[in-house]
């Protein structure tokens, strides 16, 4: 007999009875505004097929390096839980196993978002209001598994339920977008766009670097061997995009390093790079150079640039070669802004029209340089609290160390940059409770008026991410 | 029509009944001390020439790099409001249009310590109670205006009024301080004491470097293009300001690095400087033994020295080319203590009777190393939260990352650092109302007791800074 | 007359009032567990002899840097504290005169840990409820020394009444571990056991490093020239040191570099090292491989592995010359932990039977690299917030920090790691009381469930020490 799962309607909320009520009026201001989810990695296929979700496993587990990550450092093979090997060997493939697998370490994912969000799940999609333990695993599986084969559960269904306004995917610039097309092409209305991450075809560290650049080549009829025949084919790749509604661009370097070279340091550059002789300083540099590229480019197409610096990617070497990216093992690094991002800055900080969004792992950057940076230039906008960070301890960090420098309109509101498309609603709704609790705290101290917050809470439930994302 | 200011009596207090009680009582006691200023950026031609201040614009906006950095990071050019240019080129000359946008721009604040010192300024100084608005901006304008033409708002009248009990301006060695004299001569009571800047004659990156040493040998009538002449030269001034009240000193430098090399190194990097020839290496090195030799003259006359490291000054390049230092594009840089003060404090580290402070712009280092230094070192004592963190969440992150460690007793209580004369009690009030927030929290779990926390809250308020500083 | 100290129940819990309930509940099921302390300083022999303690100036102040090192920073002479000096030469010699004046300084410890635990020691174990003042300072230190001698106050029967299920010292591998086996052969049941501290075999800048590895080759039979010798030593030691009851290794390095270098590489270094000629980088290099080394002979015997890494030791060259070491000059500096921690990761860092434990000085590290590591490796875990960090605020802010992406489970509950024994149910009482206002503050905004956050309390107080260290 498993604990009843309580959604209090204060959850989140400071404890403090007057800060409490604040956070409430702000809330019922906000709470029901349209989902604006302009940075996220689920997959157009869903919307575009929209066929059922497989079973429970497959579908909370298997994708969920945040989930799957906690189990492997308690010492459960990823194996057990059907993680498939990059080498095709064998894993377990009973989903219901793999759940129990999961129930019986449950307990683990106490105090961090993932049970949160799962919960949220749980309780408001599936009407589930038992605490997943061992002895209700079966149970709980059944019920999600039964629930996924209704028609109102498919992923069209769910996002016009989810109320979204308009939900970014994260694609490569060799992507076909095909599923953008059939999305557009199919009558429905949800408004599903691409965002264009070139990190295959930009950074000279990324496998098959060589091939992307030539795929780049024959997808777009430029010369690629050529530097300013790889920048035509790249622009020519944005204008695609764009034509499929795309409004921003995304970099996930090592580092925030950016370049502003001259053309003939870019081609000696390029040159090397496609034959796969750069030194890891070298490698940075063009990284950075290509960074500033994509913001000329906006001068023209006015995507938005984001940068998702600090990640030291597929940090455990044995789980890389046998599981492949993305398993939970990218582990943050320092990460400097100041003098990385000054060359881009010296060229183009000032532009008025341009949006650079800028992120990090590394939180002692929210105070020292992100939020002065936001705060002066007028191209520069501060990203959410961003992955480890995006919970309610991290997101209040964030507040406290960034609004009274930066302000409010420096910042982006929320993203919910997942792949896990069932929990969105409950992230947004975690991210606007915290803006809530927060505002109040102002509020209470008198720090900020009541009314302006009620604005400023509209803002970053939705109005910042659509005006600074242009949706 | 503009919405009331309410300066609330609890405002900035914790909002749990307990600790806002408190934190009440402890205010009470301390809210009407004399202000002790130690550190600040007031031009002491005001208080010599005690000549009306002039419009609003010029005296809220045009000079408070805090203010038009916000509007700048919005895409509002400088010349619009009235920021000179390098070149003399045309900028916006109506106060009252300049304070119209600034009005119209008056929500980008909203959460910032700007804001609350302005309100501060509007309700308690000009008895303004609506918040600033487009639509009340002229009326906000005309009242500011015409007060500012009253003989009480003239700048002794407000310093008296201000009940300052000492403030210190901020000096270049080769300023005359023909306006301390002035003052001095007047008659007037006022307590206006110079600070010794030397960075225009001790860092080798300062715009006319070679040029001030020289201006500062025919000053001193001694050979400062020798290092025996130069360092005389400078213990000279430091006697002559000191003649006018002056207790401290100060280095604004990159980094906190300091140096402790033979006198025939200092020979040769002295005479490279002076001759522009030094690496960017050397140029630290060279600023690092000043800072040495700073506290060295120090066992002599007695001054306090204080070190403001760690801001990448004009970052922003071509507002710097167009606009010329400090307007507001000076970004904090990753700042490290511990190593760097090593050759200093292996001279002077244990000296009983000297004072260095030490500031940051990275807070990290306020656990790390800073009050770990300052809670060892009879030299050292920690300078409060500064520029970005002179503000509610800067202040108590200040205070709970710096006091288990270091103690109260080394820290000097609070510096207002400001350009902006009428924002001094607004400064001070803050401060002192988060000193007592702070203290309330250590009360209310009894962490300390209440007659100890109003011993401390008056120690922060008034005395630390009195002592460390001498004043 | 002195000051009453209250030492109210709810101290440490949050003011708010539905936190400060479900804390004291919480607080309620924990407070009688009992004290497991893996991690310390005290001297074995207290336990061997079981003499009486000496007076109140030698057992509370002179071995205690937390308090000498800020009457020092506020220029009191080591000397006059009676702290020995490495010549011999004259230092203050009676107790009651250094009381005094560690009286006449306690006002600089208002808000620091070290005076929670000095009252907390002073109610509960002698029944002073007078704060120390100059006033009273003869009356208490009477009362004090008067109360030592009592049998009830000899060393076992605190440890017992202090209800310690098990407590480690921490050893060299050259220590005899006399006094542990006199304790084991002695009949008492207290268990106490020794870690094995290598730093002055593996550490090749430890004083004396060459004479202590041919000591090292001495006391096992092993030829220590040679590097295959000097493992096989290490690990004879460490079989040594099991058969007392050892669970545990610990590293005390400058960073928390590791290496993982080939046998022919190894031999090299060392025997370079035994001649002296190591550079900086080479010694750095040495001692990251003699972690991977260490963790590697707990594949065969078990130990965990603890890794305290970065302090500046001795910061203070002219106190330690005259004073020796551990005199309250460590200072911390920056520590990076994923890619220094990648050479052992790579080799070790699956395997599911081995734990290492980190800690750090640099709270940077918490979010950004300690919690994210610990919650995706199996073998590592992280230690509690440690030195300057083990105090109210320093608990809060770790797990604020660490528990939303590491979970509860890959962290380690506390360590009090202290050589003052009468204080370590102080510390342990202070560290469940901040678990229980943290998990409060989890449980009141519904972050948790109030049955899981009593579950987790007593993991947090017990069970994670005695599950991480094996005890």
């Amino acid at each position: 007999m498993g604990r009843t799962i309580v959604m209090d309607e204060d959850r989140l909320f400071p404890s403090d009875r007057t800060e409490r009520g604040i956070a409430r009026r702000l809330y019922a201001e906000v709470k029901d505004l349209p989902i604006v989810s302009p940075h996220g990695h689920t997959d157009p296929r869903w919307y575009a097929d929209n066929a059922a979700f497989p079973n429970p496993a497959e579908l909370f587990l298997i994708p969920d390096h945040y989930l799957f990550r906690m189990l492997h450092s308690q010492g459960v093979p990823l194996e057990k839980l059907g993680i498939p090997r990059v080498d095709g060997g064998p894993v377990e493939t009973d989903p219901r196993k793999i759940w129990r697998l999961f129930a019986d370490h449950y307990h683990l994912f106490r105090g961090t978002p993932s049970r949160m969000w799962l919960e949220h799940v749980f309780f408001f999609l599936f009407g589930i209001d038992q605490r997943l333990a061992p002895a209700n695993a079966d149970e709980i599986y059944d019920r999600l598994a039964a629930t996924l084969l209704k028609p109102e559960f498919r992923p069209r269904a769910l996002f016009d339920r989810f109320n979204i306004e308009a939900l970014a995917t994260t694609d490569s610039p060799l992507d076909s977008l095909e599923q953008h097309r059939k999305i557009a092409a199919s009558g429905w209305k949800g408004k599903v766009i691409p965002a264009f991450r070139p990190d295959p075809v930009v950074d000279p560290d990324f496998p098959g670097f060589a091939q992307n650049v030539a795929r780049l080549g024959e997808l777009t009829g430029k010369d690629t061997n050529l530097w300013e025949g790889y920048l035509a084919a790249l622009a020519d790749r944005r204008r695609f995009f764009k034509e499929l509604g795309c409004t921003s661009t995304d970099h996930g370097h090592p580092s925030a390093a950016t370049a502003d070279l001259t053309a003939s340091a870019c081609r000696t550059l390029f040159a090397k790079a496609l034959q796969g002789g750069l030194s890891a300083g070298e490698a940075e540099l063009f990284r950075g150079q290509m960074v500033t590229e994509m913001v000329r480019m906006s001068l023209d197409d006015g995507l938005v640039i984001q940068i998702h610096p600090g990640a030291f990617r597929n940090h455990n070497e044995a789980l890389f070669r046998r599981f492949g990216r993305d398993k939970g093992a990218d582990i943050p690094v320092r990460t400097e802004y100041t003098q990385a991002l000054k060359p881009l800055l010296d060229r183009f900080g000032n532009e008025p029209d341009l949006t650079v969004v800028l992120f990090t792992l590394d939180e002692t950057a929210y105070s020292r340089e992100l939020a002065p940076l936001a705060g002066h230039y007028p191209i520069l906008k501060l990203g959410p609290s961003w992955w480890f960070f995006d919970s309610p301890e991290g997101m209040l960090r964030y507040k406290r160390l960034v609004m009274e420098t930066a302000g409010f309109a420096n910042t982006v509101g929320f993203n919910d940059d997942t792949r896990a498309f069932l929990s969105i609603p409950a992230r947004h709704d975690m991210a606007r409770r915290i803006d809530c609790a927060f505002l109040a705290e102002l509020v209470a101290s008198h720090r900020l008026d009541e009314d302006e917050a009620a604005d400023l809470a509209a803002d970053l439930a939705n109005r910042l991410a659509k005006g600074a994302y242009k949706l």
